[in-house]
């Protein structure tokens, strides 16, 4: 303690003494290990109230350092009561992503290494194992070599990178040099997308000027897949009125109900329309790595660009996405803009990422995927995606064996969407009211979570399967307690 | 290992068993400790050549999974060599960004708890954790409390944000709705920045669709500060010209010199000509700390808002940019997006961080912020800058009284610009030639990192005091190399 109190003196400048850091993060790694074993002991959505974290802490920073000791302890006092368990087994909500041994050891040795990867010579290491790494990736998804890929943070940055990309495109518009309103002559940018498409393609489009205006949403069928007519339709209707078509972006997994948009119809009007096909795959493109499944991602070929999140539904911890393009160039063409101070002497011999982006500082993501690759091997990762499939289905098919719940869409993967439907009960509204009733008790139970959407006006709930901790017990568990809390609220 | 093996059986579907990360876990933190602590013998810069790495590793992923115990050895055999170790208290290059013990041990902790704090539901304790510690280091900066904060990875997409938020305080133009073509009758935009600005300005300019011919350089003064007067007749001009000045973006710290362009005049001229003006203070602003050094900010409180980095200059892992603004309303206008699945039943009484940008995920960055403030306290965080300081300026009067070289900018924190000039040597080609040359060799001995810059067309050698682990004699060893191994290249 006393030797410990010295770090904090005067004299001492440097960081948290070696050995100081080797018995507290022993001590760290002792709990986290402690945390995985007992996960399930803790509510899996936190049973706070707004404000209670804030209130429970100092509004003025210390002005002398406090021991390590105290600050670990802070963790159980007042962090852990409003942690949201993401790795909990009965975390089935949103689109989940569960961390992993191998991941968190990844991110750790990153976090150390701390290399930012904007240059290749800021650390080789990062750039080319991220080469290498999306290289392996890509041939596990079957993508031919004609795929080029980089890392970002989210699938809204890569989704943006690549609108970004398609709005370059437009070579004759010259829009990096004059801008979106510098010509007079030129038509107003329109981007399709489907009804169903997730939010960031909105977002990314609104970010780049685009406009709410210049977004049309396709409507979709009884599947929930955007339907290629009508986007032909609105293409040449667009084309009619002026507009300037240049982007679609098509789905496979929507986050509503895993929809897989038909990728090769709607690749074929890009062909012969000449727009940039973007894929957001995010979620469910990891399953191309099952045989079975890669027809998912049948058109992709000739698609532009596809993202893809290890960080959802691959046991990487936040943030890892990819952007996989058959056009980097174009990409480098959008984003490239290098200083005379980050200019290298290898440049020409060497991919500086940082060329390829908005974001200059780069963590040494490719780690944690490298990790996880070779600790599960390829094997190991499909088997585990194939049994949430199964565990999947199972629960689809309990759905549909039981009178008081009925199945809301297809499930093409570990997704299902439902609702309680009993049989004495047929208002909508009424139906609205109670199943949102029933996912908060559920959610309150603190033993699972769950969360809805709204099909055609419908209330809905979601029940992800993809954490990597899920076995078929907490299905049945999701069962049991959807069943009975149902019928508490009926009787 | 037998056991270990069993984890990749078929039967064994889940992650890694806490076990077995108790165990590697305690090997790779020893590890990362023997690593800080050996930090010295390692080259800063790494030696390797293009592609060795990428040679050196499988061009296929491995299809059974591979024991940890082979993987960790790796990072001896393939990773270490190609990593430039921004650690090392010889890394003066760029702006450095040191890892802490605390900085490390609270990533490691974010990453297994892998919370996701997109909603405040998702993990409470990350919104409520970023509200609280954003409050800490805004009073350490002596911001008022006008200015509210959001953490983002990088300063790229910091400034980006706050170049978005000018772009749609902007009401008329409804450059959300429609575009930024979408008006015939708007005037094309334009953003002002410094010729001396980082490069980022200018990207997030390009990616918001402004146009590299809407972002216009205002020439700077001898001490490479941006001359407000300039700034002043450049927007009335563009005006009398049709233009539409929405933004400007000073800069405290330039990335070439560490300027700090005069906020308070720039402010003034905001302020009539109803601009929002952005600081970019990424590297510098931590300086405010100091009481002394709070001058850089003056006229901050007529600011819209500021970038500042603790993954700079306060041991803080990257990535963790701040940005600070007193219009959050006008940010979440540009950025707010909520589909049926994200909705909650707290959203009015609680901060939804996904509201205020781009990315929707958002790892658990504050608790870095929190370890780090609380384990070196604000008196320790300040004390290393200012001894920083102190170092800073010990080497700019060794070279001010060097014969061989001279100092090529003012030193307004720890970034000396500076060349060799030899007294018998006064052609400026000759002497970017023999500048280019010191620094690839000092750069080649592995023992000191540091980059370069051009001012005015000339080659100029940048040293950067900033890293966690630099002491006095680090900076002495610098003198030492740069004046052997100028007079090794002139002898």
């Amino acid at each position: 303690m006393e030797k410990e109190k010295n770090n904090f003196s005067k004299d001492n400048f440097g960081d948290m003494p070696p050995e100081e850091f080797r018995k507290y993060g022993h001590q760290l790694i002792d709990w986290i290990a402690d945390y995985f074993k007992n996960i399930e002991s803790y509510p899996v959505l936190s049973k706070i109230n707004p404000g209670e974290i804030k209130s429970s802490l100092p509004q003025t920073p210390p002005i002398n350092g406090e021991p390590m000791n105290e600050i670990l302890k802070d963790i159980d006092r007042k962090i852990l009561p409003g942690i949201t368990h993401w790795n909990h087994p009965n975390f089935m909500a949103y689109f989940n992503s569960t961390s992993s041994g191998p991941g968190i050891l990844a991110e750790l040795l990153s976090t150390a290494f701390n290399a930012n990867g904007m240059l290749w010579k800021t650390s080789p290491s990062a750039s080319e194992l991220e080469e290498v790494v999306l290289n392996w990736f890509r041939q596990m998804l079957g993508l031919s070599e004609n795929f080029w890929g980089i890392i970002y943070d989210t699938a809204s940055v890569s989704s943006m990178h690549a609108i970004a990309a398609a709005r370059e495109q437009i070579s004759e518009y010259q829009i990096r040099q004059k801008g979106l309103a510098g010509r007079k002559e030129i038509k107003r940018l329109k981007i399709y997308t489907s009804e169903q498409a997730h939010s960031s393609i909105e977002k990314g489009a609104i970010t780049l000027g685009i406009g709410i205006e210049g977004i049309q949403k396709i409507p979709v069928d009884k599947e929930f897949r955007m339907i290629p007519s009508l986007l032909a339709k609105a293409i040449s209707e667009d084309k009619k009125n002026g507009w300037m078509p240049f982007c679609v972006a098509a789905t496979v997994g929507t986050t509503s109900t895993t929809s897989v948009d038909p990728v090769n119809e709607i690749a074929y009007i890009c062909k012969k329309e000449n727009l940039w096909l973007h894929v957001d795959a995010a979620h469910a493109g990891v399953a191309a790595m099952i045989p079975e499944m890669r027809y998912i991602l049948n058109g992709i070929e000739n698609a532009d660009s596809m993202v893809v999140n290890p960080h959802k539904w691959m046991f990487t911890p936040v943030d890892l996405s990819i952007l996989f393009t058959r056009k980097p160039k174009i990409l480098k063409q959008a984003f490239s803009l290098v200083p005379e101070y980050l200019k290298t002497s290898e440049d020409n011999a060497v991919t500086n990422y940082m060329d390829y982006g908005i974001q200059l500082g780069r963590r040494f993501r490719s780690l944690k995927l490298w990790f996880i690759i070779r600790y599960f091997g390829t094997e190991g990762l499909a088997n585990r995606i194939k049994e949430h499939l199964r565990l999947g289905k199972n629960f689809a098919e309990w759905i549909d064996h039981n009178n008081n719940f009925e199945r809301m869409a297809p499930v093409p993967f570990s997704t299902i969407c439902f609702r309680a439907h009993p049989k004495n009960i047929n208002d909508e509204i009424q139906l609205n009211e109670l199943n949102e009733q029933l996912m908060n008790e559920v959610n309150s139970t603190g033993k699972i979570f769950l969360t809805h959407t709204k099909l055609n006006g419908k209330f809905v709930l979601r029940l992800v399967i993809s954490g990597l901790r899920t076995e078929e017990k907490h299905v049945l568990l999701a069962q049991e307690i959807l069943q009975n809390k149902l019928l508490e609220i009926l009787s």
